[in-house]
């Protein structure tokens, strides 16, 4: 079996960003709120047919499916804005997963804001967890989208959020949404930092000490930090940190988004097999072909399968058992 | 001959930074001023003894060599003490570049600051360029320390500087400085994250289309461009932009400041060899020994050599050609 464990709701009917646009605009919000809740079955079946086509087209059984990332913007409402915004999302995602039941899990956004408080976020992550039987939620460490107002993803004011985590046994996925500062291109810039940013402060930080069981997917290959192993592991002994590996075992894991072969060769050469899930990230960040290879740039199952020095095995825990062990509410929803 | 582009002068003695952090604090700097002046030439020499050593035992011939990056911190003084703070630093390396003519080739520190207008640097660059015979220079794309407040790098705002940095045929290399933003440690996630961003910002804009002569070197191996080449030139397709072989050609340069053999080799594997310059930046942001190879992280001399499959020609570019083309004026100081 082949879990996708990052995909976004990006392809959802129009009538969602139009509720999101009156939102941010102030209007009046009564008939595009009507208009979104009143989106047909059929539409939203029609909806995620480009994501269906891709997954059976590339081999994916299933993928972890989120809101989009980018629309979450917690820098553009206010908590109660958000709070709405985040919940009209969640529960179009929770109607793709009753549609596909076997293709989709849902994940959550959750309802952030400028200087808001991560405890605003356990009401809709509970009910997403128990009501709509999602398996995890995607965590901005970022919320002013990229002015970097909110604390390092290791202070304490991020724990309450994490307690809850812990409870529910689900994971979180570090995601940044959309940048309004003018230095960051989202996914090109923003999006990368941001898992770059956060793996460093999880060297930093006591943060799994404090949290054992708390497990955090960065997204993206985890940024620029296989690429720079090195510097990693030569700044964690320099500031007598834990090893790399020690610090990732039970609580940090790297998604495959990773556009081209030589990418995902040196994230599997590096980081430990146990901590790496597989993910394509589509429709997403990069929705062209490669005129190199003929195949579309996010077709991540093809990179994986390439690498010819990594066995059956590894793969496996690559393409799904890593999945099942860090999402572990997904395995009632799975056959086993 | 293998020239270093990217090292800093982080062994400076110590009353370099006592002033500093007088001037920081407000205090009468007279005393500090008069000790950071009256630093013999033995003092000096003495200084740089460890960098002269790891040249001479892993065979580098010349580093090109600006003062330390972390210290220039231009979120922490205002136009007229970071002026004076430049001044003082690039003197110091310019005496090391006296006492060393063969070992040491100057570049030097802009006096930015939050706010301040990259024209404010000019006279400063003349000085070094045509009074201390430097060939280069650094430039912050992020004076305020972590908070990204300047425009981006392809902001008109910028010009007046690059139309000097033509004039004088001499590059820049994009350095930041200290991180003030608890988010950000500085070596971890601040530099990587501003290389990465600076290579988003030139693909997106038109700058080398107004400065056809404009030559910019992105360090730390181009942040994490080259792990996610795919997605760059994914993005670069979907958006119109050039292929990245034609943004970097005559403009873009990486350096090879990547602390692992697998890294170095996917630097070396995806990006144009023609825009790549070899670099170690010691003595710098990572000190130690890897216990997998017993040999120095920052010893990235090893890990090019290392490469296979890549024939001596091509080496060279790495090693001294592209360098000689990149910073031309290094070619009146060296043997031809």
């Amino acid at each position: 079996m082949v879990i996708d464990c990052h995909g976004h709701y990006t392809t959802a009917p129009k009538e969602v960003q139009a509720f999101r646009d009156a939102q941010v605009a102030g209007s009046d919000t009564g008939a595009q709120l009507k208009a979104a809740l009143a989106i047909s079955d059929d539409r939203i079946r029609e909806s995620v047919q480009p994501q269906l086509a891709f997954q059976s087209a590339r081999g994916t059984d299933v993928t972890v499916f989120s809101p989009r990332a980018s629309s979450m913007a917690h820098h553009v409402g206010d908590a109660t804005a958000n709070r709405q915004w985040a919940r009209l999302c969640n529960d179009l995602v929770y109607r793709v997963c009753r549609l596909f039941p076997t293709q989709f899990v849902g994940v959550c956004q959750l309802p952030q804001s400028v200087g808001g408080s991560p405890a605003d976020c356990i009401g809709e992550l509970e009910r997403c967890v128990n009501e709509l039987a999602f398996i995890g939620c995607n965590l901005n460490p970022d919320p002013s989208g990229g002015h970097w107002t909110a604390p390092p993803l290791t202070d304490r004011a991020w724990y309450p959020l994490y307690e809850k985590l812990v409870e529910l046994d689900v994971p979180a996925m570090v995601h940044v949404s959309a940048s309004c500062n003018p230095n960051f291109h989202a996914t090109g810039a923003h999006y990368l930092n941001a898992d770059t940013t956060a793996f460093m402060q999880f060297l930093l930080g006591d943060l799994f000490r404090d949290f054992p069981a708390l497990r955090v997917v960065i997204p993206h290959g985890g940024g620029a930090v296989p690429y720079h192993w090195g510097r990693y592991r030569g700044l964690a002994q320099d500031l007598k940190r834990p090893p790399l590996t020690d610090l990732m075992r039970d609580n940090v894991f790297f998604d495959t988004c990773v556009y081209h072969s030589p990418g995902i060769e040196l994230l599997l050469k590096v980081v430990p097999v146990d901590n790496i899930l597989f993910a394509s990230e589509m429709v997403g960040a990069v929705k062209g072909i490669d005129p190199e290879t003929g195949h579309y740039f996010d077709d991540t199952k093809r990179y994986v399968d390439g690498v010819a020095w990594m066995g059956g095995a590894d793969k496996a825990k690559i393409f799904e058992s890593n999945a099942r062990r860090v999402y572990p509410r997904i395995n009632s929803r799975l056959p086993s």
